[in-house]
């Protein structure tokens, strides 16, 4: 699937908010780094590596709630609708495959 | 699951290895936030999410295979294999829930 | 989630085609129960678990792909297309968790 | 992957509960040809899908242990517990994609 060209304004307090969670996920990948680096034991990173995956998803989630909210309630008004639904299944079977 | 305090003994260039696969993760999780940031499409957000969960799951692979031929090896030499059995079980189903 | 009264009117070459491959997966349920029955190793069977958990999971791409070409187009025809929205993401925070 | 020539002798019980767990899930997979039959709403279904998949996910685990208690338990005691921790890490692989 390649990039598109097209934006999603997002409102200030919904950057915010996911650019927080982003900034706890990328803590939490650093985090795996140093049980590597300090010889932790496999099973507790392989555990956290799940959380932070969980952590994704529900990121990954948001953004469609967003998207459907925004992006897909605009193209629907202005008559988009039937490509819109085409490209968020298409999303959604990359997504959950 | 606690955490254990056991450890794991790793070989540099298995370290190494890991540590450059986070990294490219730690990246890919910075370039999400730079896609917030500058209002990128929803949907090429949600791609890149499933690509670092790919990559994390992928990480998660080869620390299990690492676990099994040096860890569970050990125990299963020193006759603890049974309950180190019963741990990677454990595991598995916290990971592919 | 509780079951809704809709219905979806479904096409007759659509409804065999999905009978179709719901009777196969049926079938492959029923495989495995004769690989129990005969004590087939258990890895062999978790292989064929992971099979069916594919094939059903397609069914489950096909249904949402006839959901959105129908259901969901008449519902933002009528008006109705954000709450169909809604629901729809619903539906895959549940699909995909 | 393919099928290999081993069995795993399963005692009494174990077969009586995986056999009605299987059978329950057939049940199920006619239910939703079922629900197509009778043009139900496709996201009831959708649900119906999720609800399978965590089912056979549940036999799959409960066939993991199994196979951990048993065939990989023996494996180790015989003195090819290496081999069978191989294949075990192949088919989570397999399992958890």
């Amino acid at each position: 699937m390649t990039t598109s060209h097209k934006t999603t304004k997002r409102k200030p307090d919904e950057k915010r908010a996911l650019t927080s969670r982003l900034k706890r996920i990328e803590g939490q990948v650093r985090g795996i780094q140093n049980m590597v680096e300090n010889d932790r034991y496999c099973t507790d990173i392989i555990i956290q590596i799940s959380a932070i995956n969980a952590a994704l998803k529900q990121v990954g989630f948001s953004l469609l709630e967003q998207h459907a909210n925004h992006c897909m309630k605009n193209a629907i008004e202005s008559g988009e609708g039937e490509e819109s639904l085409k490209e968020l299944i298409q999303v959604i079977k990359q997504y959950a495959k």
